[in-house]
């Protein structure tokens, strides 16, 4: 299937060629634009003042050259890469290509781009080397999976670093969160006011901070209710997990009294395979016989089919706040701490009841 | 909301710590460590051999020391950043996060890491200079909004190119797609096998081969049993475009002999659109009264409220294809032009009627 990488017969490349572009430097590419070297140099610099026109003659008479500015020695000179690293270990769940898209983006508008490391290794070292070979100036964490003593080797490393979407070792790393207490106690207390008495919850990573906050907020706005989480299982953040713990928590219990009649999951990602499970193996209504609500809300809450009500994690203040401190960081040439905590919000929609 | 990036009253960093930083070498690090010099480079090089013991007392040391490996060095011999420039369009379409995590995790295998452009720019020049400025070993043009002359530019430019998921430009820009063609005519195929009459089109974005190739296989295939698409309308491989286009063709029609039975959408991330407004705003049955057909197989396709039929796309095979494309041309420092396709395959669910 895959074609041969060059047409037999085909001549090799000319060695000349490696010695071009080794040795065309700026001042040949001003003559050949007959333009000055200083706006050769602007030409390759973001944000710098250069006319269009003379840009688009630079960037030709580059590309005849086979030029390539000199990034590197540039690189050696501010001691900057341009570079931001984000580790996380997958995109699966919808939130992170929303965060990953809006992140690169506003990087880009000061002029740094993301690194990707995506990894599911428990090898700490070996990815705390590669984050140094790259010689990255920040690095936003946002695996939910690795553990937060990497993050300190990193702030012990000097290098700014930003845990995303976490809050566990706060006081010895900078973090970045959405208010996930609150909006677990908001889901508790919209779900006891629209009348439900049997709330189960199904739970993300045991050991992730994000599940911790948002189970400890519902059960906390439960207790004002005078209500307490009858049913709980495991869903690891994970879609196949999610439905067997939908199996687990409403199989046994289809026509018993005892059925849960709502439903809190801790991720988007988990309560769509939730209430597929809901309605299709178990012949359930959502939100007649069990009110869903998840947490996220990722662009597929809004799909028609599950038109999920959920807690709005706000990518866009999260990421401006995440920037704000690799940037600070970066400026100051220190290893400073800050929490961010951005609100919640309880988005409606009709996958569960609504208060009377 | 946001914090005080530095406590009040809390000190300036040290100067020596930037000193510091720059002047500790691999020397001071064997020492510390108790290990050799080559100890300390083999613990900073990935893939060499180096007992897991002694790298973490080298990377202890170097912890405590502040010292970073020079990898920028390192780059300049080499000539290679190890980085591959990933330039897309958007995320939303979940095509393409699962490319992403595929792609990145491929490429770690090999010692490199994705540099991601994420741009809906129409300034081909500005992101030029951007890719250049990375010095970036090769580039996946993964965006289906950006010209093709911009490839032609890199390519020129003598850095390994490939466009990945589009086919214009053949035989000058290395190309991987999948079998875009043939997934179209097996739909047809499928549709007029099942009984479907009426024929309706979705359409991605018009100036992309991918849309293209889809409606071409389509209208081929339609032909090949005497039959022809009946209406079509535009999604610009946008949900909500796509939801406006399913009410285009449906919603004067929707007690007229004239509907379509039948519809073909060029993504799947379109078709969900399609789905939802199809049964909400439209009171229509699937498969019932109209059989969904999409493109892709995103993981969201299998979703129970969803069960989409669609052709397969397989990522793997593509992304295998173009990291030995990029390979290949940076062991041969040459430009080869070659062009992959992968083959597609129907994946049936419960949004279109079966054949009897």
């Amino acid at each position: 299937m895959m074609a041969s990488p060059r047409t037999p017969g085909a001549l090799p490349p000319p060695p000349a060629r490696t010695v071009t572009r080794t040795n065309v430097t700026s001042i040949d590419v001003a003559r050949l634009a007959d333009v000055s070297q200083s706006a050769v140099s602007r030409s390759f610099t973001p944000g710098a003042s250069v006319a269009p026109k003379t840009r688009a003659r630079v960037l030709e008479a580059a590309r005849k050259l086979g030029y390539r500015p000199n990034a590197i020695a540039s690189t050696l000179s501010t001691r900057r890469s341009r570079m931001i690293a984000v580790v996380l270990s997958n995109l699966q769940n919808q939130f992170y290509p929303v965060v990953i898209e809006t992140l690169s983006q506003r990087l880009q508008k000061d002029g740094y781009h993301v690194l990707l490391f995506v990894t599911q290794t428990e090898d700490a070292d070996e990815l705390l080397v590669e984050l140094l070979r790259y010689q990255v100036d920040g690095i936003v964490m946002a695996s939910t999976q690795l553990s937060s003593s990497l993050a300190q080797q990193i702030a012990d490393a000097r290098i700014p670093v930003v845990m995303f979407n976490r809050t566990s070792n706060k006081g010895r790393i900078s973090t970045v969160s959405s208010d996930n207490l609150g909006g677990g106690r908001a889901v508790a207390h919209f779900l006891a006011d629209g009348g439900h008495q049997r709330v189960a919850y199904i739970a993300g990573a045991e050991d992730s901070s994000t599940n911790h906050d948002r189970e400890e907020g519902l059960r906390a706005g439960l207790a004002e209710r005078g209500l307490r989480v009858v049913a709980r299982a495991v869903g690891d953040y994970e879609f196949e997990r999610a439905a067997l713990a939908t199996q687990e928590l409403f199989g046994s219990l289809l026509t018993s009294r005892e059925r849960p009649d709502a439903l809190f999951v801790a991720s988007d990602h988990m309560a769509f395979a939730a209430i597929d499970t809901l309605r299709g193996a178990l012949g359930l209504r959502v939100p007649e016989d069990v009110s869903v609500v998840g947490f996220d809300n990722v662009p597929q809450a809004d799909w028609g089919a599950y038109r999920l009500t959920t807690v709005q994690q706000d990518a866009v203040p999260m990421i401006e706040a995440t920037v704000q401190m690799l940037l600070q960081q970066l400026e100051d040439d220190a290893v400073t701490r800050d929490h961010v905590v951005v609100p919640t919000q309880l988005v409606l929609r009709s996958s569960a009841r609504l208060p009377k």
